[in-house]
């Protein structure tokens, strides 16, 4: 019986790249945003809110986060029949809304990338615009 | 007038057992689940988050064990004007995402085993395997 | 600039090896526990509550298991100037009541165990116990 | 009679500094830290949590900031007749722990930041280093 596993974690310095990159691209979007990166565990590694951002997007960006890392797949994709239950079961942590991107390295879920403040389509180019710069 | 009556609890050691045949079943799936057992009190008996399982159905599968021991009925089948009404009134506790099934001895509802992490039709197999393993 | 590390995570097996020397230490010892298991990232692996141990302590726990993963150090320990402050400002999630102690492997410490239920002596012996149980 | 004032508020360049800059110091004292800076309005502009910091330092990091930005003063000189009092009378906000450090530009509170995971005098170290460094 094994009692332990390896495990692939983020570093603070891919989380400080991540948020980085995303603030770098919101910029050029000419969008700012509330960008959140959470671990494997959902638990949140790094964050910024860009000047002019929303107030309110600072919870559900790391809440797109949690979600995206937790099911390892984007937000946005769940049923409608689904959707509302599932947040109200997890007390709002999980979200179907857009702009959460799952860290995959190797086939893992490493994490998640959480972003608001845009349109949903904006929100998640600015999640897959980090991950593509940190990690391509 | 009778001031007491006899209740059947569950065993710590059924328990554990629940857990167990519901890791096994999820294993010989290929789905790794959160699996918790709650007594007729709705309180928690026991838990497990198998490798690779979802954070976010820590939460989730309690709340589908709750569901079934006080309702005495699998999860899933509240007509849709009723879950999300039910769901808020609780707080969240009272789920209708499928995976919860009340564990019934001699037509007694002793507890519930909730299961997430899978699709509703995996996590609700998974549940009623492992009542059957234990108590068939 | 590494992006990634390479961490231990405990599987869950182990974390039913944990509860289950736990719950075997506590009937010798004749006090039954509540003995919750979590990962280094303070998320819930495995839970027993034993027939006869408290309800109230299902909850400390969990949160001395918390504590234990999060600090790397046995529960107990802290200044009475700062045990309070600590607990109020993580919502009650760090605890100094005795009975967590942090899982070890190889130096780096990949969860927590949390009994509780007894005396704290009692608590922790069962902790500690599990933990040779199983990594001995 | 004026309407309107004219307020100085951090940028996030600043914010993404102050995390770097607490970043390095951290690690040249070889102490991990969860680092959170927010505004004059106590909303959370950027975080760090780097690797092997603790867990449940995420959440007081970022109260210790929050109070440091309310009160325009280094968390940690409340009296002890009062700081349990103001942390139960704010939710757990207004924390006494030390590790916040008021960011004071012109005279005016512009914001705050919070450290956690060291010994008290390593957090509020950090967090002054950062400061510092950022607008020496």
């Amino acid at each position: 019986m094994a009692l332990t596993r390896t495990a692939t974690k983020l570093t603070h310095e891919a989380a400080i790249a991540l948020i980085r990159a995303a603030a770098d691209h919101a910029t050029a979007m000419g969008q700012p945003q509330c960008v959140a990166v959470v671990d494997e565990g959902c638990n949140l590694l790094s964050f910024i809110r860009m000047d002019g951002a929303r107030i309110l997007s600072i919870e559900s960006a790391r809440r797109k986060a949690e979600t995206a890392a937790s099911t390892g797949r984007a937000t946005g994709g769940m049923g409608p029949e689904l959707e509302i239950k599932l947040a109200i079961a997890t007390e709002g942590r999980m979200t179907n809304l857009k702009g959460g991107v799952p860290i995959i390295i190797d086939g893992a879920v490493v994490g998640g990338i959480g972003v608001g403040s845009g349109t949903g389509d904006q929100d998640r180019e600015v999640a897959e615009a980090a991950i593509k710069a940190v990690f391509a």
